[in-house]
């Protein structure tokens, strides 16, 4: 854990305050609770509060707020729903943190398109809930309701990522403001362009270090005219993963495939109330596209499944019981948070070819249970991407270096294997050091990219780059 | 068209020629023959040959050569296929051209993770025949057999886009030497990672100007248990293309939907010898699911086109019949350059969203018709990406001013309707005086990160970025 620095002039910050105060009004806040709250995510990364938060309603606001952080050099963090998990929004060296949760507009939808713009603050539930009646709806779902902004900004995915991709696929365009204040369009609404150099690529996943994202357009999809889900237990942990790897490998175009290792499980049944389901290693599946379709792709994975010792598929064919399910799922960040009284969650996630994945998954449990740390794993499987959710007691210290030590190892394992640091949760502070053994040479080019488009390192400093 | 600039100096360029050779041997060729080879690609552009081709091996070889260009203040201009269609591989200020087509190894196929490794010069069609009995292939299909680094290099796609995506959704990651000459590999093979900035989508479609690509890791995807092809006459353009946006719309997850106006498919039927097809606008369509899904995905799209005029859909269901179809279709160029005898082929493309499609075809082939001009379109409808290709008297400067000035007007028409100036060809020297108009201030940033990471302007210059 990082402490602050407090390198920055502090007449110049109370310059910028007073200039900021002069554009918004009572929307600028200094008390210490705001600050405090904005200092944080989720994650077990101590809270680091800006100086102050601005409640932002434009882009322009956002411009001219970075136009005078930039004269003087005051840091710029971004702040969606502060629910990334690797210490995303602490103020590191202290600075202006932009709220963006009053830009929560959706601005357009071109259902003929099947795509749609909003503003950074829009949450992902609320932008399917303004889609009901449209046919379309927005798959990428990080467990959070997180906004639109920050799953941009971290490069979110989730469950629906196997069939639908990442934030990196769905993204069409960006504005965003720079880091001299200059108010930028990445791209255009085409669906594909080969006209220069990929902007939105390089935003999407820049974690706030190159510019402020104020709107995001989208892809849309048709709403499936079947989804069915089904859950599956299995003797073993191994016989689970290599059920999802067969299933990925058999081209079934599946819509989810999630992993609940048996702590998890166990756990989930009791905390959200699944009733008649087994405490094992489980797979929760859903299939979409035409009823035949579905039913298809349910048949094939039932057999991959049946061979490897897989249960009878338990289905949730009611849409208030896939939603049950799904937010089961959704929740096993406090699933993990209960597994002892007073626990703190320490999450972490990496990803690796999928044909690696049972050895990674399997070393990290055994490795676990030798470490006598308290925890279990949940994941995208069919992405060859998982979590690991540590629950630690806030007052052993010792306990917690054994999670920060066996994670080193979980994450060096999936360099190993060619696999990443991080595949959703994004750097943060929390990856930061693994950067160089993973990126090599190339993590001078970032640091190339970074120095051209903000010379004074004032977005979001500390995050993604080692010092 | 642009001349070349003879600012480089002589002697440097000896100097570098003759320690490349000590490098190389014979495989540095300085013959004019060879040179005026490298100085052209498949367009119209003005043939602008290098000081010498190099002939590499080894990514080593492509850093050593850099290291030495680099030195001079020597340009650097990576060659595939030379099938690119906007001048990308003109030697504008002359330098080496680094000829990758020796780089053609398959370096390693994963079949139970859907990807592999190939060198720069393996051309699309070997990779296909390559993993002919893996029942993997890989989707990307320009028209041309290019290479999968040069179709990298310029985000190429193609027919199958529409279902499985461009060059930036199927490059898992790169090996390339940058302007200093430092090798990186710019991602690890996990299907999806968080892990700081996309180097990877940077580089796609940089068309040389960051640096030149060596190696590139590839998705790919099981062969479909079931492939069908149709044939749909309608009888107007505006029929066709409003059947190809009711299609996608439909989420029919449709793997091929091709427009030929009748121009080109009358032609296209006599120099291909398809028999049996009528000279109407045309749709080709290509299914790939199960046999119950690609029957069920036709019988949707024989409604919509039934609706709107379309004719019965003629079958292409044997591999012979679908590949004969395919080709025909990949030979579009060479069918409009049929058109007229002595005739100069002129290509373009643009992509707009798809509720713009029939717009912006209709209003360019009407504006083609007055402007007097021999051509026709083609298109990936269902990207909302089409191509004109005018048939050009070369001897009618007048006549080919016209064409320009038909292209400007078209991709005007584009960008109004939030379009893009290229959707695929790219922007080599052809597009550049369109980069402004399409990205107003983003440019700025594309120039800025030239500049960090090839402060020279030694990587290909002369494309993309405007002077």
């Amino acid at each position: 854990m990082q402490a602050r620095e407090t390198s920055t002039d502090e007449t110049a910050v109370t310059r910028v305050v007073d200039a900021i105060r002069g554009i918004l009004g009572e929307r600028l806040s200094i008390s210490a609770a705001v600050r405090d709250q904005h200092g944080h995510d989720e994650s077990y990364h101590e809270t680091l509060p800006p100086d102050a938060v601005a409640f932002v309603e434009t882009t322009e606001e956002v411009s001219e707020i970075v136009i005078l952080c930039a004269a003087e050099k005051i840091p710029v963090i971004p702040f969606g729903t502060g629910t990334s998990l690797e210490g995303h929004v602490g103020a590191v060296h202290g600075g202006i943190c932009i709220d963006l949760t009053r830009m929560n507009q959706v601005l357009e939808v071109n259902v003929e398109d099947l795509d749609c713009r909003v503003q950074a603050g829009v949450t992902r539930k609320q932008l399917n809930e303004y889609l009901r009646d449209t046919g379309l709806f927005f798959p990428i779902d990080p467990g959070a309701d997180a906004s639109i902004g920050g799953m941009s900004a971290t490069r979110a995915s989730g469950t629906n990522a196997v069939r639908y991709g990442t934030m990196r696929d769905n993204v069409l365009s960006l504005t965003a403001v720079m880091a001299d204040g200059r108010i930028i369009r990445t791209a255009r609404r085409a669906k594909k362009s080969a006209a220069g150099y990929d902007l939105t690529r390089l935003l999407v996943g820049s974690e706030g270090t190159l510019g402020v994202i104020t709107e995001i357009a989208l892809r849309l999809y048709g709403v499936p005219e079947s989804v069915s889900a089904a859950v599956c237990a299995f003797p073993s942990l191994d016989d689970a993963v290599n059920t999802a790897i067969m299933t990925i490998q058999s081209g079934v175009p599946i819509a989810r495939v999630e992993l609940l290792e048996e702590t998890i499980m166990a756990a989930t049944i009791s905390k959200e109330g699944l009733e008649g389901y087994e405490p094992k290693n489980t797979l929760f599946f859903e299939f979409h596209g035409t009823e035949a379709g579905t039913r298809e792709q349910a048949e094939t994975v039932q057999g991959i499944a049946g061979e490897l010792g897989g249960t009878e598929f338990k289905w949730a064919s009611q849409l208030e019981e896939r939603n049950k399910l799904w937010q089961a799922r959704h929740n096993s960040h406090y699933v993990i948070q209960g597994l002892r009284p007073g626990g703190r969650v320490m999450a972490t996630d990496v990803c690796v070819p999928i044909s690696r994945l049972a050895e990674c998954i399997l070393e990290s449990m055994r490795d676990l249970k030798e470490s006598n740390l308290v925890g279990g794993i949940v994941g995208h499987v069919g992405d060859g991407n998982f979590h690991l959710g540590y629950c630690l007691d806030p007052n052993d210290p010792d306990e917690i270096q054994r999670a920060h030590d066996h994670n080193d190892r979980m994450v060096l394992r999936a360099l190993a294997l060619d696999g990443t640091c991080t595949g959703e949760h994004g750097v943060g502070r929390g990856k930061i050091h693994f950067m160089e053994a993973e990126h090599g040479g190339a993590l001078d080019l970032m640091r190339a990219i970074k120095t051209a488009l903000d010379p004074d390192n004032i977005m979001n400093p500390g995050k993604i780059l080692p010092g």
